[in-house]
């Protein structure tokens, strides 16, 4: 058994500070956020306590844990008024690995010597993050999805000095949160996830820039085609179960001749030139443009109704 | 108002084919199912009524309209037996190019002037597939996904020369089936889900085969991860919401870079080598192996809760 954290300190209050925060706090547990923005942590006092009760609404949290959870939420005056006493202390500050770096260093040399430091990281390598830290065993990668209070994944990415202990602790926390940690056997540029939606991205880029599908188009083709096998199964497991009960060897025997076609011509461009973004972005924009909060809104809705769904197959499948 | 279909043949009875059947039947439209190997036909009579009945468990068909349907499922002791009087004829052959080309030849010659027929091919140029064809104005593409009873999504290709009143009248039986279209507005190998399919799969092949992750942790991480924002709007309006207020354009100042970075290091093979397809499917049986029933059935299961979810969230954001 994991014991529980008695504070927890987010650095950095953007988009995934704000949810590992509200996250933290529907759980009951202390948050202290800090940011060298005050604008943006003082956003965040407001944005939190929301993002944690509409968990109440989707029924993933209980108002009394969660109003218990607020009653100990707070912004931090200084990164060390935050860190201190903390024991988990998240990172979640710039996608920048000078930025990461510059933040590690500093919590670093302010936290309890028993914290855990986690970064949110989406790919940087975690050797180079904590490259500037004293003690990197208490240092790790813990990537949350966005929205982190709603999607389950966790990857946990240790580096080379990593304590186990840490890894094994931070893997505890996560699952009382009701989060599903994997912990990668060794650390690639992106990870796994980050890899798999750069390949995604890319693609989806190309076919809206060689005008084969609008936006709105490939969105709901992809919605309602593919994630759909990818979100009961998984990709390996969709094309297993794709040949009858032959598995993946009679798959690959009927698909790989046309897989090895498409792979061929798929987009393999690095850079995306600024006359392209320029276009994707109003590519974009034409099909959403003015109704992002009523689209999150409705995002988060049907996740929540996803998330439930799934779990209670999966119940009803052990049941 | 697209008038109802009064005969459907479906041209091959492997796994696609028999989930068109399935499908079809469940709406109590009549079908025929044909295949050159007779054995794959009579499995199909025993397996498209398991598959439709399937349905009403899970509440998608209900119990008159399947049994209706069942009792006008036959199998065609000929393709012309099968394709006569049939207006609408599903070609579900193997994922070759002449074994297609051949098939519409054959369907074409033997088709009622009025039907309208359809490929079922994942990636194949829609104007090659018809080639042979004297007439292709009724001819174009229909891909659906497995298993084509349950997941909604079909791409509509058109090729060329196909008729505008044909797409239109397949639009109308896919959606009297509960199916949503999409049209593609031009063809390219692999279409929209083909291409991105592949995609993902490549990546997801290669940080296996690089022994970053096992199989099953790779799926676990996908489906409770970026899947589920795939699932719940799309790629791009995954993006597009993932960096507050300002939408796709903040998104790309702030992580275009790392995408990039990304990009770069993606696998870019375009053959699977034997020995790599070997270290594959070993992978994917380790993960999985004896397991396909048992498994198929709990994907099954939690893809119609999914679809259950996203329906009701969808009805309740209009409603």
């Amino acid at each position: 058994m994991t014991e529980l954290p008695r504070k927890i300190a987010v650095v950095g209050a953007g988009e995934i500070g704000r949810g590992w925060a509200a996250l933290c706090a529907s759980a009951g547990w202390p948050v202290t956020i800090f940011d060298s923005d005050s604008g943006a942590a003082e956003q965040a006092m407001v944005e939190v306590p929301r993002r944690a009760r509409v968990l109440i609404d989707f029924e993933r949290a209980t108002s009394g844990i969660v109003e218990r959870g607020l009653l100990e939420f707070h912004q931090g005056r200084s990164l060390l008024q935050a860190v201190r006493d903390a024991d988990w202390v998240i990172e979640a500050v710039a996608e920048d690995l000078q930025s990461k770096q510059l933040a590690f260093e500093r919590i670093e040399e302010v936290a309890d010597k028993d914290a855990v430091i986690t970064s949110s990281t989406s790919g940087l390598p975690p050797n180079d993050l904590f490259a500037r830290c004293r003690d990197q065993g208490r240092c790790l990668v813990a990537h949350p999805l966005n929205p982190p209070e709603l999607v389950p994944l966790v990857e946990l990415v240790p580096g080379d000095f990593t304590d186990p202990a840490a890894l094994l602790r931070t893997e505890g926390y996560l699952r009382a949160l009701g989060r599903i940690p994997i912990t990668l056997k060794r650390a690639v540029p992106g990870f796994v996830v980050g890899r798999i939606a750069a390949a995604v991205y890319r693609e989806c880029i190309d076919l809206v820039l060689k005008d084969v599908i609008e936006v709105d188009d490939l969105d709901r083709a992809v919605s309602l085609g593919p994630a759909l096998g990818w979100a009961t199964a998984g990709p390996h497991l969709t094309y297993h179960l794709g040949a009858g009960e032959g598995g993946v060897q009679i798959f690959l025997q009927q698909l790989l001749t046309a897989f090895e076609g498409w792979w061929g011509g798929l987009a393999s461009w690095q850079k995306l030139e600024p006359e392209e973004q320029h276009a994707l972005i109003q590519a974009v924009e034409r099909a959403y443009t003015g109704k992002v909060a009523m689209l999150r809104e409705a995002r988060d809705r049907r996740l929540n109704a996803m998330l439930r769904a799934l779990e209670e197959a999966r119940s009803d499948a052990t049941g």
